[in-house]
């Protein structure tokens, strides 16, 4: 029988797009009808959707971008000293998300700066270094192959992990992270702060140093891999490639010599986001080896400063497109609420951006709990997701989805075209400095950054 | 408006259990209808059935049964040698499974036995040991509070595990994990094997008391609570177990002092079946603490030494009802098939038995890589045992079922009334001895062993 004939004569299955009216015709004569979510376009990018696919062959691209993407292979492989290796001056002071000023800082942002100024010593009380705030370069880690959590300073005497691409010639670098409560990244300069980072500076950093240099490098791709498979997003919940971190670093300091190698062990082991800052180090590794692919609308970061957030696509290099940086809906710890938050802030999107955290959270319900909503919910997110990525991670496998690969690459072109936004998993930093995380949900990145990317790049592409 | 109202006026939903005329004659006038999975009674139980409920109230039974069984808090306290606790003579060696003869051992147990008998000194050659297998004292782990996974052969030099119970006197034991590859738990006894054995005994043993000393207790059931979290399933997949294990046990093994301490944590980090044993132990310090408990028809006890599949009931206390242990189906390693496996083998449906292992399948779909199926298959292996148990765990919780406790406590009184049977994951043991694992798969429990039990049980509360 023909497909016509089947047509003719089987069960009418029906799907409809766009008005209800269509739908509703169907149903009250009784046939069953599925519903797609369709959406226009988002307003102002149809001619700059077309321009560029006239202009390029956007699907080769893309394909380039995200084959560069996941074809890169982190290894954490030592330690560094940030002004070493990172291209600073001696008042640089790195930090999360697209560029911003002093004046622009928010509460969390400026009490990291505050708290970094006084590390370096380059002021002696909280009101010397805001004095000094307008004075200091603010630069991006991103700018510097860095990433960094929540307010991400990074300061030149601070210790950085080394990653190196096993596959290609990148590097990125990522602070170590501090651990709970009264921490720098998120805004907190009490002594105690300061304490910790020159605890960190002069005791973990070498230490860790000569664990690598005994134990060898650290395979961070087979690490993420397996913590996907139990339970792990690989941005808020990080507790599983924490542990099997924690497996290769127990032997050389066992089997090693001299003092605090004990310390290091439990500093590690009573934080379960350790592994954070070097997953997102990792991915920061493949977005810069997927960046200045031409024509490509590839997204190559998405960064926050708690003021603004940006995003940079493959096909227009270095340039960022950024909006005001949304405030979380989240669960809230304690008596904490939306009041209490500050606006979201962090390069640990980075994580979405290749594949993980909010994309990957069918792999992670345990991560409902924390972040708030349904297991069901957790699986639907990263459905959803599949709709605006390039490609399914050939490593990065969620199990309760028979082993598909997470979506990866997310192309602001299918964003603009479809209006799903991605959605990022995040912790909630509070909006006075130094008062830590006060809670944590899920955001979608504002629209107006897709939008003006696409736009430039029709106009890069038009250019080349 | 009334129910019946509502009934006559609304869309009816129609459900049919039993014979299928009646719902295919529903559909035929164009109505949906669910078909529910019924089945009568296993033949041969319902009069047993009957006299149980006309002679106690069951509900009470198991409920006093399952609580006692959830209520235990098992802890990990330090090592001991098997002669000193177990009540042991120096020919006794101690099997998986229900009492077995040494003419009926199936090869790997034979084998194991062999290996003991070598490694204790009691024979020079394997042919002296076979020669000397009638001669021995064989005797269920299980009847000296104990577990052990495979052939789970222990012998009176064998360094043991010791649990106990924080929540109140119980004890349990069970031997140290020897790893994969050729192991005496698969029935190898080659000198390599005795050599691990003399190894564990004079190292590894010794080194973890010193660890568990300096320490503390390890918290088994928080462990397990995580590890389900994580992806484990505490039977097959014991990786996050392992790992939170490995983070504990670090810490005291940098800090000493003293030969091994690397090697130790090397032993236990390269295998990630080392939680396993000590799963095993904090489930039977449950069944043993919900043991006795008079009318009760909960099992506490599923168990196979290589030949036989025998389970035990709390109402009846220390009896065993056996049947032929069914031959696993299942994913097969390289190129061995069904013929080269042996019959289901090992106290390791201990795990099954507390609500985890099979039960616990929707925690871990990765497992289907291993014991074949799909993810979605595993979600519904668990909800299918909720049919059959007596509560939901309150710390074992499934995140993708939104957090629901596994389901715990198996009803052999609902396995006969429904014809559901439990379903257990594990590993496949290759029939000639030494072979090693030669597989992985999904069991049921034999439909003999339940109907047997209620019988007796229906028996022993008609006594009282």
């Amino acid at each position: 029988m023909s497909r016509l004939e089947r047509l003719l004569t089987g069960e009418p299955r029906v799907a409809t797009a766009g008005i209800d009216l269509l739908a509703e015709g169907v149903e009250a004569q009784g046939a069953a009808v599925t519903r797609t979510e369709w959406h226009p376009p988002l307003e102002g990018t149809e001619d700059a959707l077309a321009a560029i696919t006239a202009a390029v062959d956007l699907r080769a691209a893309n394909e380039e971008a995200v084959g560069r993407l996941v074809g890169t292979h982190p290894h954490w492989t030592g330690m560094a000293v940030a002004r070493e290796v990172m291209e600073m001056g001696e008042r640089t002071f790195l930090h999360a998300g697209p560029p911003l000023q002093w004046d622009d800082c928010s509460g969390p942002m400026r009490g990291a700066l505050v708290g970094a100024m006084l590390y370096e010593g380059l002021a002696a009380t909280p009101e010397e270094a805001i004095a000094l705030g307008p004075e200091i370069e603010l630069s991006p880690c991103h700018h510097h192959r860095a990433v960094g959590p929540m307010a991400g300073v990074i300061s030149p005497s601070m210790p950085v992990s080394v990653i190196e691409d096993a596959a290609g010639d990148g590097v990125s670098y990522a602070t170590l992270n501090e651990g709970l409560g009264k921490v720098l990244r998120y805004g907190a300069f009490a002594p105690e702060v300061i304490e910790r980072l020159k605890w960190i500076e002069t005791v973990l950093g070498p230490v860790l140093a000569d664990v690598l240099a005994r134990g060898g490098p650290i395979d961070l791709r087979s690490i993420i891999g397996q913590a996907l498979q139990m339970g792990d997003d690989g941005h808020n919940r990080n507790r599983a490639a924490t542990s099997l971190l924690l497996r290769q670093l127990a032997p050389p300091l066992i089997g090693g010599e001299g003092p605090h190698r004990d310390e290091v062990f439990r500093f590690v082991e009573g934080n379960d986001h350790f592994m954070l800052n070097l997953v997102m180090a990792a991915g920061k590794i493949g977005v810069d080896a997927a960046s200045g692919v031409p024509g490509s609308s590839m997204v190559t970061a998405m960064a926050r400063n708690g003021t603004e957030f940006g995003i940079r696509l493959s096909g227009t290099g270095d340039a960022w497109f950024t909006a005001p940086a949304p405030v979380v809906d989240g669960l809230y710890l304690g008596a904490f609420t939306a009041e209490d938050a500050n606006a979201d802030i962090g390069d640990s999107a980075i994580t979405e951006t290749v594949g993980l955290g909010g994309f990957a959270m069918a792999a992670s319900p345990a991560i409902v709990g924390f972040v708030g909503g349904t297991a069901s919910g957790a699986v639907q997110r990263t459905l959803a997701m599949y709709e605006i990525t390039l490609a399914e991670h050939p490593d990065y496998k969620v199990p309760i989805l028979e082993s598909r690969g997470t979506p990866t690459g997310i192309d602001a072109a299918r964003v603009v075209r479809t209006g799903v936004l991605p959605v990022i998993n995040t912790g909630i930093a509070g909006k006075e400095p130094g008062v830590g995380m006060v809670g944590a949900g899920i955001v979608e990145a504002p629209v107006a950054c897709f939008t003006q990317a696409v736009q430039a790049l029709a106009e890069e592409v038009a250019r080349a």
